[in-house]
């Protein structure tokens, strides 16, 4: 690695993700108008406390275009969660009206608003007001968050901290959402508050041994943190709450891309890896497609339900049809899914779109009580190949099948139900269209922009980082 | 199970085994000229001190039409093995010669003569004249086993030894030969014994569960037997010699397919069961092979070579192939060889005989030192199809593989020596005939109705036992 050549990147990185004053200045008055509004309009009403400005805005750690302004509304634990919601959203949607601003209602754990000011995307949610771990809605962690970060950050950090996240931006890493399964800005954060800044903490995670435990409370020991997070792969201990992991939403795979993704970019430093690629993915032709074995399926979804919650959904089919198909004897290589508005798709790379024709079935041990009711059942059997025969103690026999091809088997047990599918997505599975990259998946999908990135995305299926490694070499 | 009907079978079965008057006149006649040329002859000569007969003859066991006269020609242990070799092999000429029998050379542990006489086969083995346990061949302990035979068989067990003899050879399990791997006659007469009949051994077979351990001697418990012979399926303890187990030869398989014999036979008593089905086995038109996945390799053998050596180095050849295709990704679902004079073929049955052509190859953990390594090679491989990809915290890739089908890939294995084939057997391997039924397997093997039953046996897949028994369904 080049210092001089790991400077000059980090300078113009620096440039991506730094708001300019025109940004700072309009994010500053959206902000202050929102709030005075919100403290006219909310404080007086029935339990509410406080109105603050919370997340990266009220932490100046957003990136360039990215910023959201979070209003928290504080009520008294008293008031209870109904009027809680209520309040918010009445009282909400009064503050952006006047305001002149688009709104819609959000779901994460409760329901909050969002809405939008002068180009800049706005967040009213509800809040209680408690002590250090009396927390009733996970939100009511939030401000101690911002406290916490704010106490603990310099200038000098807070650039580092936009480093890091336009880092994990261009390289798809970033957000806590089921549809990423990455890192969120408080743990973007802790890890440059721990680490003391960017490339520290890249140099660090290139020699990361999944799991990983950070705890800079000093309150958890390492064994404690493993026994209480068994599944997690990135452990880091909430300074403003021991018991919970910060990084609980980070999959295995996204971790390991992280690790991946520091060292390759220690190996080369570009700026690629701050620009997350857009649709400039593959040159290679589309006819490449027609020698890979590629299972489509694709449904519409409701898009006006919570992306979490829809994703989810989307997320829970992909593995139960994953699941399904290797039961059935199909090799999976890989799956992915998309959403683009009202259309989901997913997508299997197989090793084959059909099974073989026949199915080796296995039969009891001969010294078994059902070994003669084995072999009379497969010797009567229309579909019987060969056998049975014995080999070691067993008993075995070769069907041949009926319906071997992908699409049809799992039409087939959409029909029947036998595969997991989320039941809010039953309905439009049914009617879901099953394509093949040999009966017209191109052709379909060919319309939809969106989903013909995501196609040519998985079947070059080279996840960002690696892309930009690649770009450079 | 009807008993005046399994009666009725047994006393079928019984005129099926005994040999009749005339046979057992003639074999008498052979064996007392044999005898008596061969004390001419062998007595008297260097380190001679006995002429015995031996085998089923002596002992009054073998089923009709199957009889052989073994001469056993017993030498002093300080003559040494090339004396007695040269010695029974010439002196043994001598005597076939004068006697007017046709005669040629076989091995077993050592050569020995082999001939006919008035349709009679003759074989002329030298021993060493030892005491109990101090073998120096092991043919040495034949005389004792003779003699423990003949000191327990009654008349009434004669027949019952003919008749479990006749069952086994009607469900393709007699013969401790590697083609067969199956029961020898000390066996089968040593489990009447043990079991003092036909039906009391076939009813205990069909509660065997693997490993059986019997002892008549009560010399071994059965944690010794287990301990010294770990791989065996079935150990009988040889009265003669308690370190031995006489069924070493007798697969699992094989001995699986005893166990099933036995209850088919319990269930359904029949007179097929003592009867080798021979051609007769399919009704089905070869025109069913099209959509079966079968891969035949067709060579030369020398079949003057012993036997047992040959069918060793096919057995093992067999195998070799096999493991070299699983590993290169088929699937084997059976496997089976026969020899036919100077031709071996060898089947197999694949899920498919060509390979998908995506291949999964599995890179590193992101975390390794040639992670990137790992990446760099395969993003230059010009066969990539996709990734490399993460998955939990290792690198994927897909490449596309250039050969597929099972034919070629064989061909180059054994071009490139990588795949395990006997030594003897590697030059006419090179020259063999790789077949596949959709590339003229059964237009070539048509024309040898040997390769031809064994071809139809192959697809049918069902042994000998469970033939009979759905014929009698």
């Amino acid at each position: 690695m080049d210092l001089a050549e790991l400077a000059a990147v980090l300078a113009e990185a620096e440039r991506i993700v730094e708001p300019d004053e025109s940004e700072r200045r309009r994010v500053a008055q959206v902000s202050e108008r929102v709030l005075s509004a919100c403290r006219e309009k909310f404080l007086g009403r029935n339990g509410v406390t406080a109105v603050s400005i919370e997340g990266s805005v009220a932490k100046d750690t957003w990136v360039r275009g990215r910023a959201e302004v979070d209003v928290f509304v504080h009520f008294k634990v008293e008031v209870g969660r109904e009027v809680l919601e209520t309040t918010v959203l009445d009282v909400g949607r009064e503050v952006l009206e006047e305001l002149q601003g688009r709104h819609w209602l959000r779901y994460a754990s409760h329901p909050y608003l969002e809405g939008e000011l002068d180009g800049v995307r706005v967040n009213i949610v509800g809040c209680f007001d408690v002590g250090l771990g009396r927390w009733i809605s996970p939100v009511d962690r939030t401000p101690y968050h911002t406290a916490l970060i704010n106490s603990r950050l310099t200038p000098e950090l807070r650039k580092e901290v936009r480093l890091f996240k336009g880092f994990l931006m261009g390289c798809g890493l970033y957000g806590a959402e089921i549809e990423v399964e990455g890192f969120s800005g408080y743990l973007s954060e802790l890890l440059i508050i721990n680490y003391g800044g960017l490339m520290p903490l890249l140099r660090s995670a290139a020699e990361w041994r999944i799991p990983i435990f950070i705890d800079m409370t000093g309150k958890v020991t390492r064994e404690e943190a493993l026994r209480l997070f068994p599944q997690a792969s990135l452990i880091f201990i909430d300074p403003v709450d021991p018991s919970r992991n910060v990084a609980a939403a980070v999959s295995k795979t996204k971790l390991a891309e992280m690790i991946l993704a520091s060292k390759l970019f220690i190996k080369r430093p570009s700026l690629k890896f701050f620009k997350l690629a857009s649709t400039e993915t593959s040159e290679r032709p589309l006819s490449e497609l027609l020698d890979r074995e590629i299972l489509g399926i694709l449904f519409k979804v409701d898009e006006t339900r919570p992306p979490d919650i829809l994703w989810g959904e989307v997320k829970h089919t992909l593995r139960g049809i994953s699941r399904r198909l290797e039961k059935e004897g199909f090799r999976v290589f890989r799956a992915g899914a998309t959403i683009s508005g009202d259309e989901a798709l997913i997508l299997y790379e197989l090793s084959s779109l059909a099974l073989p024709r026949a199915e080796l079935r296995v039969g009891p041990p001969v010294w078994m009580d059902n070994a003669i009711d084995f072999i009379e059942k497969t010797l009567r059997r229309s579909e019987r190949m060969a056998g049975p025969w014995v080999e070691g103690e067993r008993l075995y026999a070769l069907l041949r099948r009926e319906v071997v091809r992908a699409d049809e088997l799992l039409r087939g047990w959409m029909r029947e139900r036998q595969v997991a599918i989320s039941n809010h997505l039953l309905k439009s599975i049914e009617g879901a269209e099953i394509l093949t990259s040999t009966s017209g998946l191109v052709e379909r999908v060919r319309r939809r922009p969106e989903l013909m990135d995501f196609l040519r995305e998985f079947i070059n299926g080279i996840p960002p980082p690696i892309r930009h490694f690649e770009r450079i070499c």
